[in-house]
């Protein structure tokens, strides 16, 4: 029997990840592109040329089926790229945000049948495939990258609502009446729990009192990683900091529980690198937030998924 | 061709609804008997004839072609009622709330297919078939009686999750820190969005400052049905209960948006009476709290079915 690949893309705000995916899971070949073009026109010439290499470079070994996109702001149903705000090709001439039909173009000019959705929900595919959910099919994806985002699987299917936006996790009210997200709402999940919301975090505890940190000389430049590598160092308020964002999120695991009773939660994005300064102060107060029937029975889980081809295999894993 | 007949089951605290439902949705044969029976034998019995009774009734017009129970605790994977506090048959000797294989028993004796599943999804699945969401694949049920119930319904199904217990949107964090509910956790939303939660508001408000309200008088005994008919009789103090009611509950509705991205969201139950006194808040709370993309967009309903009908027809709606 011939082999059959699937074609999987990430577009993130720096750079356009491709890969040629084998049943199995395997990437047999890739290649990456910026994301960085201002015109929707040129975006689309390189991308479609680095899909053109790879189907040269894969056709003999096998057939490529599909292409599946995972990308900001992506609406499955329309299959459009609706106003993102990071990609600068999805602009208009005057710079404003511009609805791009693009799983229509990219099937236009490649023939093959394109399924686009976001970021989020694409890596819950690609764990439900190819990683720690294989075999459930009652799962909430988490990922803590620049902001936070959730697919939601209820019965091995992904939910994507009426509108295709359904798992909007990160604009959850954690603290009402908390902190300005640029959203427009307050107090929004993704404002704490988060690369950008521990920064801020950490930012604040050093406004408020004068204690010595590591974190001191990094005040103009901070990362989320600098946070990490301070509690790695032994920093008392780095790690009070990821103690902090452990409560918040586990309280807000709590919440996802009661809507859908997923058997796990998976949590996947840079920010689970430092899973060992939060992970029990999450499960703590996840449990602390849950009724009787739930308690203590939730599976919390971190992907098991190659980070770098994460983006790659879920998107293929659109393509059925 | 022969009529097709369902049996839908409402099983209340003070008593059970048993009903012949229609291919269109009309009850053709209905009793009552109470739910008040200390032995689980005692109330089977009375259940049983009463389904005897219904079954001779209408089989010279067509075939029953199974049972639906609406019931609290009930678990539609494991066909069980587990644990319901309020159910006096649903005990052991010793008083402690047991587990019932509710399903099996009534499909056992009956012989006909039963399904159980609990008060909310059982509206749900009403309204879906008969009432305001027809030709609506995406909604959540909220039912406002003595506690908040809901249904999930996605793509056209109910969601049950892992366990069956999806949807316990009654006791998601509304106010951190806030009121003890039964569950044992505070600032549940059903300890001010409900006919308890109401009387609640009420008694606080008069506790905190000594205005006059036609309240006042009430105290000892107060009920939701108070409330509403002070604010009809234009007492400031209730409307003020009632106008905080939709603030929490439109805040409230605005997380439910961004976890499922409904086309509706379905309100229904006894507090509903109320409405003309919390709507108009409660929707401005929902769109404020709501990102750009779904303000303004989210259809408020209200059950469009007769209520003492509701129960049965949702339940029976179990049968395909």
């Amino acid at each position: 029997m011939e082999n059959v690949f699937r074609i999987g893309i990430d577009i993130g705000g720096q750079t356009t990840k491709c890969g040629v995916v084998d049943p199995k899971g395997k990437i047999i070949a890739q290649c990456t592109i910026s994301s960085l073009y201002t015109d929707l026109d040129d975006y689309l010439l390189g991308l479609l040329t680095a899909i053109k290499n790879l189907v040269k470079e894969s056709e003999s070994q096998g057939t490529i089926i599909g292409i599946g996109v995972g990308a900001p702001n992506a609406n499955y149903y329309s299959g459009t790229i609706e106003y993102a705000p990071n990609l600068k090709w999805c602009k208009d001439k005057d710079g404003n945000p511009v609805i791009i039909k693009f799983a229509h173009l990219l099937q236009e000019h490649t023939g093959l049948t394109t399924i686009i959705t976001n970021d989020a929900n694409a890596a819950a595919m690609g764990e439900m495939k190819y990683g720690a959910t294989r075999g459930i099919e009652n799962f909430i994806m988490v990922t803590l990258g620049t902001g936070l985002g959730a697919g939601i699987v209820v019965d091995g299917k992904l939910v994507y609502g009426y509108d295709g936006f359904a798992g909007e996790l990160g604009h959850i009210c954690i603290v009402p009446d908390g902190r300005q997200c640029g959203c427009g709402l307050k107090g929004c999940l993704e404002t704490y729990a988060s690369a950008t919301g521990v920064v801020r975090t950490a930012k604040l505890a050093l406004a408020q009192d004068n204690r010595d940190s590591l974190l001191r000389s990094k005040l103009e430049t901070m990362t989320a990683k600098d946070i990490y590598e301070c509690a790695v160092a032994g920093d008392a308020l780095a790690k009070e900091v990821l103690n902090y964002t452990g409560i918040i999120l586990g309280r807000a695991l709590a919440e996802f529980v009661k809507f859908i009773s997923p058997e796990a939660i998976v949590l996947f994005g840079g920010l689970t690198k430092a899973k060992e300064f939060f992970h029990d102060t999450m499960i703590k107060a996840m449990n602390d937030n849950l009724i009787t029937i739930w308690k203590e029975k939730i599976l919390v889980m971190y992907s098991s998924l190659n980070a770098s081809d994460a983006a790659i295999l879920g998107a293929s894993a659109l393509i059925e």
